[in-house]
């Protein structure tokens, strides 16, 4: 292993979810060494720029699968994704795609199949409710939405399972980087939605995949 | 006139709205000097504290209605109400009735009727779909909403008139003394939705008179 | 059913969890309707004051259940709770204890039990550590910190199951009010923790109850 | 239609505005598939920068007419504008030209024309005061100033009409990107004024539609 | 002297501006002390709250002239005030008037008349531009505003001698306790005028005693 | 003169200082255009970047004396600066020379010079006590500080002119872009202090003007 | 013990300072309980209000040792102060004491004595100056402040110890509430200064018991 | 020495540590002098970029050691460093690495050598844990974490000497550039932590150059 760097290899076996490489902020060098070490290892890497992916080593470029979009990477096998969704994510708009796949990639990684549902943003109102009962058949619901936030107050009023709101960056002026979406999650007059940090997909497909766990047979 | 107190008398007939006298911070005996002199002129108090209603002189008292609800108190007559109602006035919550009020004063001491329609959170969508054509036959709607201001944005899918959105104080933590419903309202995803500051019914009522000013047959 | 308010009493069957009166900013009256009318139904109210209880009439006070420490109140029977707890509820100190209640008197209205845990700050982390096993054995946990939220990533480390954070306003200074917490929560190195806001024990507990949905066995 | 954006065709029908397609945060190829499908939609392009356009492919760049300025395009014809303008915009200084731009884009789309009074900042009162008979001749008047905002209080004691506030992002340090502007605008203590989000140029056109829409003959 | 207070008692002859007793935070058992030693020495006290004053030890209170508007109180002589004012002070609103008070009660205490000129706010124009010229003719310009603060920026462009704004903490919601009025004085478009605290009535007086010492003939 | 920009050209006859050129967020049109017009007039520009600069047709940037340091240009002649300086200038570090130099240069388009105290800081507070008595010597202080600011309340106390804060943004972490220096100038214990924008020469100069007019023999 | 508090008894051995109780926001039951039980041990209490103090019953009031001023308790033998003071606490004014007194207190309690140094604001700076020497004899420096806390660089840049600032909350308007004290003091340009929350006394003293753990012959 | 920069070089005489040169801002010209002048002076930079050291001429540049991960440079001789090292450094992830080379940079200019513990985030506590003993054996602790800073408080109830937090910028969102971190120091359940600004290693090394002073034999 690396000098300076110490992956807490562990959590899997502790909590039920690997650790991620959060690439922002390493250096190409340090996500080389992470690559070259330690071959069999499966690892997903988020926030992993394209400009980082395209100055490592074709090497360790070669090793990893890299998601524009999402800015993720995998390293080893990506298990089959088999059976119905038990996912389902609902963005507002067209911008929130790169959150929404960060979250698809996550829970793949972790051998979980999600259905999207785009563009449901509630000034448009029918194409939420027309869907309103496709998404409701998924155990999990994460929302996605930027400036306002209403998407997530108007499905919790639609959907009894459980609900977590990953709000966006996406707007200007007020809608202060993703801020007034996440305040407007935390204070939803509908009961139980639960947020995580603004953009976070990553965080979101965890908490769903911590939900998924209580909810399998033997949990 | 008194010493320190100069009012905007001709505001009516520049802009078509007398200036109205914002209690919040004047004392007892600036209120009661305002409303001794000059009897026959009607005006609007806003703001105006049960404590400092209790505390004038009975005389000046015995010359205003007051209404502790909207905290607002007419002195002089007020305009018969007749013909439909213009103004829509839509909130959210019970809590907000304060502030429904406010804005029914003040477009009562200028002659306009307003209709209520109240508890229509989205949580509970089905509680503002069914009143939706009734809102809509309104020329000009105002939504009153605190916490995350989900109203807002599903109502301004919904019409095509000019909504005045009223964010309330509503909530605690990150509601923020209003500014999340405020910004919600300011970023919403629904097109042309304008916004007065936190619990501002009055101004609301204002902007409304402005656009049915516009309206008249001769605007 | 009063004028002014219209609770979504559908909410029960349409996403499994009973509208709550949350009782902030109602006046006394209003409440007084709300326990008048429709006598055999069940009734959970928060953030009811003390002052507010108090200020009821005999009749409607009499059929409430009031718990000071929560701010809650029951109208109506109180589901037998049996079956070991399926929720923990772990907190970082005394001062949280109302947070804490609030949460109980949510899932006991909802007939789920719950096992607390208290004093569990980690300045003594021997204190958590001690309780690390008999705390994984809950499938959902709620965490409540206040001042520098640090409970909350290291609990985050040490199970798997979903971990529900509320950030309390306990603390002083740039605590600012349960902030600090709450973006402590937000942006924890601990993977898939999620967040309700400040002080919100009664929307954790709802999103407990979203959870055990899921992992019902028929889920 | 593509997979991933279903935008709101009904809109127009609905509320009478089009949804327009805000194009900062969406890629050069979903652009590209937006504009080949449907090629005889009318269609109106936001905060679409100059790269953006230049990275079209040339047969979806050549069915745009882009403004640089204002930064939108329009696809398809542009009504005839005919008759006098109805909707004054009064600008605080030179900087504000390209939010003046796009509120004239968006109205000329749906048919209406504009008159442009700039440079009105009230440090040198008198460049407002002279035009101040010329703008009240329009129904609507939309404002758009940065810095401290005063040109909205201003000119919201001379005209009666509906004035609807653009607070814009220009200036320094605690100008804070728009934000004094915007409170300024909110606290005015001129009544009735109504605001947008900073720099919404789009936002306040939107608004003024929503009020000429009440104003027509049949209002 | 008592132990613990060391007033900077040479301040005077050093920036020729007596140090102020500000008494918000101290306690009343402080109060009596620092006033009954050296009493020879004039005093002027700040921020001196009702409660405070009415606690005093009845000697104490004697030695006092307590003005409850401005909140200050005098001790030993007030120099006669002779010749025309030097110093207009110009305030939007009739609340406010206790910060006019302070300033006037701080000049007084130096030795300088002072013009009053209330119920300039911005939104009826001409009750400021009808004083305009004998606002002018004061070589020293102070003003007060809350809300929006637009005054500073019309006052500005108005006289060219030196002007000190002094933002007031009236209006509610995004006035923010006087920010707003801050940051617009802030980033007027007037060049060249300064700003003090929120509410900080004395430091503008203290500001207009710099600017006088060098007007004075022999500066 | 152009369409679309009306300088206030008699704010000099009004008040005594010229409107100066705000030249961030014009375009190297509009400025070539301004230059371009009435060309005997003396004008200012104030925030042009080097890149405006250089962008400038031959013929307009001929026509500048341009300083990179400042980001100020002039217009044609600059008066002939005699007799002594009746301001200083004093800073705390380095970092804040351009402020400085745009400070002089606004001072020297109108006939003023000035003295620079540079390297003032108060962790060495030798520095500025060293200088103490020639700066007092200067019927007018300006003084410049990013970080803590500590230097205008030590400064505060040994002068008694006015004396003009101007915060700059130098500084990292909750510095906060100029905010905290800012702040701490507004709540000196130092009184009398005024205070100008962020990074606000141009305005320290100008209110520096205002003060130099009134100490004038005929002021 | 009591069923709901779990104090960290262990916590002197493992870092050498005690628990200490922090009374705000505990009942005024559980603080008896916390009392009556174990009473040969020695505690320290912290936040504890008059009102606290004054509902606690007899017995337990009784073997407390209040401080009012620093809101203080003591259970419990406090150590002899011998020796010479290694710790000066400076603070800027006298509405500084509370802060002061629980420094005092608390390190008393763990047999430390202190010098206090009061009314060294910089504004006149001569009664920081002439105290410099006594101050810099102590190996630990504790400096409070509110307002600008220009005093924490001014010292900073005087003794060569560990410095430790506690930003107090005496201030208005930009004040925050001490925000701007803190952020001074973090952002000091005198190298090597460490802050402490807002009015937090006891985290100060703490922080020197720390220090003076090391500097102990046998460290 | 040059005219506008005013080094204070006696510094290390009254305080005990040298005054280092803060790179940012400043030109590159001005470094260059900085470092012509004088050459027999050891000098430390902090904050020189990459882009700043590669621009100097080659003899400035040839005189200094650069180290582009803390982008410090060293002007002079560095002593040779032996002995046990008495400061430990402890990160709670690979991105802190920049600062904890800072802190190390400047230690080493000093004479100190340091040790490192790296990767310690509390996610996966036993990191930290199997470190315990090794760090407490160091006199003084610096801890370095971003995000959600929980590391601070776990390390202080573990350790009992002098702790030392960096809140470091690494996060996004709510993370807010290292307040979060900050903010959770500052409010940390354990007591007597102090705190020095967002990413500030340097002041973080002088904090505990001061402490280390104290501890020498002689204190």
């Amino acid at each position: 292993m690396s000098d300076d760097i110490r992956l807490d290899l562990e959590r899997e076996a502790r909590i039920g979810i690997a650790e991620a490489v959060f690439a922002a902020g390493k250096s190409v060098d340090q996500l080389a060494r992470l690559i070259a070490e330690d071959p069999a290892r499966r690892r997903l890497f988020t926030r992993l720029a394209a400009e980082q992916y395209a100055a490592l080593p074709p090497d360790a470029a070669a090793r990893l699968r890299y998601d524009p979009l999402s800015r993720t990477a995998v390293m080893g096998a990506i298990p089959e994704l088999t059976g119905p969704a038990r996912v389902a994510i609902v963005a507002a708009g067209t911008s929130d795609l790169p959150i929404v796949a960060e979250i698809e990639q996550t829970l793949a990684f972790n051998g979980h199949p999600a259905t999207r549902f785009l563009d449901c943003g509630v000034a448009g109102l029918w194409r939420l409710l027309e869907q309103q009962a496709a998404i409701g058949r998924h155990p999990v619901v994460i929302a996605v939405a930027g400036m306002e936030g209403a998407l997530f107050s108007v499905l919790g009023g639609l959907i009894g399972g459980p609900l977590i709101a990953v709000p966006s960056s996406i707007g200007y002026g007020v809608a202060d980087g993703g801020r007034t979406a996440l305040f407007a999650a935390l204070t939803s007059c509908s009961p139980g939605i639960t947020v995580v940090n603004i953009d976070n997909g990553y965080g979101a497909a965890c908490a769903a995949l911590r939900v998924l766990g209580v909810a399998r047979p033997e949990g």
